[in-house]
């Protein structure tokens, strides 16, 4: 057993920070909280060895519930084009390069030491439709560590023909690739279908039977764009929303990640909250492709989950800390922009989805609560103190500084169940 | 004579960049950029010594040209706050502090500490009512070696007692700022009535007379909101706008900078186009308090200069290379919002208004131009090339890559008109 102590915040509901200055979380040897304790509470036991934070903050990792790991060297580039000249020129060209399996190797080794830094432990994440390659992203994040849903995309339409694969080919890669970890302690396969306008009905019911047979977790792209809406009616034009699309093949319930929901319609809110699928808010991507504000708020109101992703590269930056800032920063102009009062994201809000909220698709992920497993980070801010003394009170103002001024500097220690995790130079 | 030898980017205009691989820049004794030459172009000569800078970009120092100096330590703290509660319990206590000359000079040396490591080399800055902290700062500047215009705050109405002064003081203030300056080759006062609501006509009247007397530099606020614009008009119910008001005591000239312009009225508009005044478009701290996106676009098309500012702490970043890319986002969300068929402004545009448009107003400043101050910045990007090598036709993508991406780590050298400022520890 070992104890660490720092000051300690989480969020047990998305209302509020719990805040321990000079607190102790003790793990046990399975990685897994076995106790939160305030510096009043806590009594030393010889059995527990005490590591020492100082005045640093301890908090949970982050979960990054939607990201590409092969877009890694588009990240922050030809920001200023058009969707559709950018898909061409960076994002096919760049994905169509891992079929080469050396190249996969260094640029997804490259990735998951960037997501490490940043401070990801869990990440729910797009491959390509490279089987072999998808398998080496899978084995990366094994030997980091952390935790990880990696989806081997099913594409079959629309989409450039060195990027298509067919139904028989996802289904049996993604069986694969269920085989290949089956004993890694914290990587599991995710069922992909890149989304309703790449793939065929065919693809979409085998890939949900797939899911429903394995019990696998599945991931897709939901109404980013009114064009893209349009683009599904056309294509599916008996189905009384987008997502009744993916709910017709057996791919919404529980297990079910969609990205963005910029611009749901009713009935899609409704079958969000019916089926319990979690919505996956990536702010910095819908504001660099100019998709638009997703309804956070309305969504919290009907009871539907939302978690946080980058979203590289249409996103600009592996942080999931910086996508809690800009979370906040949308739902303020949804409020400035449309006149309708909106009460935007809070804090502990966006900290919530960051990480218990999205890592409940992991288990018991990202709190610190008894059981949870002990997913954590360590911030050392002392040089962003900005020369003042920060009182107890104001640990989460110190936190808050961090998420909106900080980067990985300040992220000295990261664990992943317990172990921890190092990011080698 | 001095040339740098590296990777030059400049942009003499908002269409484009100039992208001089392996270039050179030659400075004179004076810090004044004496030629630029391509890698065929440049043929050595004895009198000039060659910096080489390898693969790393070479580009102009940032301009921040709207920026509260006393609020550094508010910086990323209760951003979620309402502006009222923010301003009352945050702003003004803060401000209140730099009474005491011992606090201003520990926080304004951090202050022009941390603006230097994120790349600024120039800045207008207001500071807050007291005369000797005002001083300080300018000290400051000076002792760093950055260009900077320094401005005393004018506020005599609608403002807690302890941050009031009278006309009387901040005219005298100014005037002995000025002398305090006066053999500082690159600081300067700037006349700062903080807005409309906070300054009587007394103090407007009075101020735009020591401008106009001095041919001082002018900045202030000018349409951040709606209820701000609506204040204004029941404080001079007579004024035809809002920037009619400084207009009519002499406060809209072509050495004047006013801060926000999200809602300006076509009379607005008119006035800044007519008067030549410049307009400081500061993206993240319009998002982060909710007040709208401001139609840089449509400035721009009527002829108004446009430049960038990160306005801590309602921004909550001081780095301008960050801005720019927050003011492409904000531009892009605009058309989404609103259905509006609005081009989103591009990164030479905001490059632009980060270097040679903000320049301007400090003299030949922001490019590499003939007769252009040497203000420039090094960046060493090779950790962040994400295992792909460069051609010479993608260093606009890294410089692009950096400004999303980067941050004050890839700064490895600054200059500010040819001397080289160093980042103390």
């Amino acid at each position: 057993m070992i104890a660490y102590h720092g000051h300690i915040l989480f969020t047990k509901t998305s209302e509020s920070f719990e805040v321990l200055p000079h607190g102790y979380v003790v793990v046990d040897d399975r990685g897994v909280v076995a106790g939160v304790y305030s510096q009043h509470e806590w009594q030393a036991r010889a059995e527990i060895e005490v590591v020492e934070l100082g005045n640093r903050l301890l908090i949970p990792g982050m979960n990054d519930m939607h990201v590409h790991a092969p877009q890694l060297a588009n990240m922050g580039i030809a920001m200023d084009m058009p969707l559709l000249p950018w898909l061409e020129q960076y994002t096919f060209p760049e994905e169509s390069k891992f079929a080469d399996i050396a190249y996969a190797k260094h640029m997804y080794k490259r990735f998951v030491k960037e997501l490490v830094k940043h401070g990801t432990m869990r990440a729910a994440i797009f491959a390509t439709i490279h089987p072999e390659a998808t398998e080496c992203l899978a084995d990366q994040c094994n030997e980091a560590g952390i935790g990880a849903y990696i989806g081997l995309v099913g594409m079959d339409r629309n989409c450039p023909e060195m990027l298509r694969n067919t139904v028989d080919e996802v289904v049996a890669g993604t069986e694969r690739l269920s085989a290949h970890v089956a004993h890694y302690p914290l990587v599991k396969a995710i069922v992909t279908p890149r989304f309703v306008p790449s793939c065929s009905s065919d693809m979409l019911r085998a890939m949900g039977a797939q899911a429903a047979k394995e019990e696998l977790m599945i991931q897709s792209h939901l109404c980013e764009t009114p064009n893209e809406i349009r683009w599904v009616k056309e294509l599916e034009p008996t189905a009384a929303s987008y997502s009744d699309v993916y709910h017709s093949y057996g791919l919404m319930n529980d297990r079910t990640l969609m990205a963005h929901c910029v611009y749901p319609s009713e009935r899609d809110i409704e079958l969000l909250r019916q089926t319990g699928a979690m919505v996956v808010h990536c702010p910095s991507s819908n504001c660099n492709l100019g998709s638009g504000i997703a309804p956070v708020r309305q969504l919290l109101e009907k009871g539907i989950d939302v978690a946080l992703g980058t979203d590289i590269a249409a996103g600009h930056d592996l942080s999931i800390l910086h996508t809690m800032h800009y979370a906040i920063q949308m739902s303020k102009l949804v409020y400035a922009e449309s006149g309708r009062e909106v009460a935007s994201l809070t804090l502990p809000e966006v900290f919530y989805m960051a990480t218990k909220g999205g890592g409940r698709m992991f288990g018991q992920v990202g709190s610190f609560e008894l059981g949870y497993d002990f997913d954590a980070l360590v911030i050392d801010d002392a040089e962003m103190i900005n020369g003042q003394a920060c009182s107890e009170e104001e640990l989460y103002l110190r936190l808050e500084r961090f998420i909106y001024v900080g980067n990985d500097r300040q992220i000295v220690k990261r664990f992943c169940k317990g172990k921890e995790i190092i990011v080698e130079d």
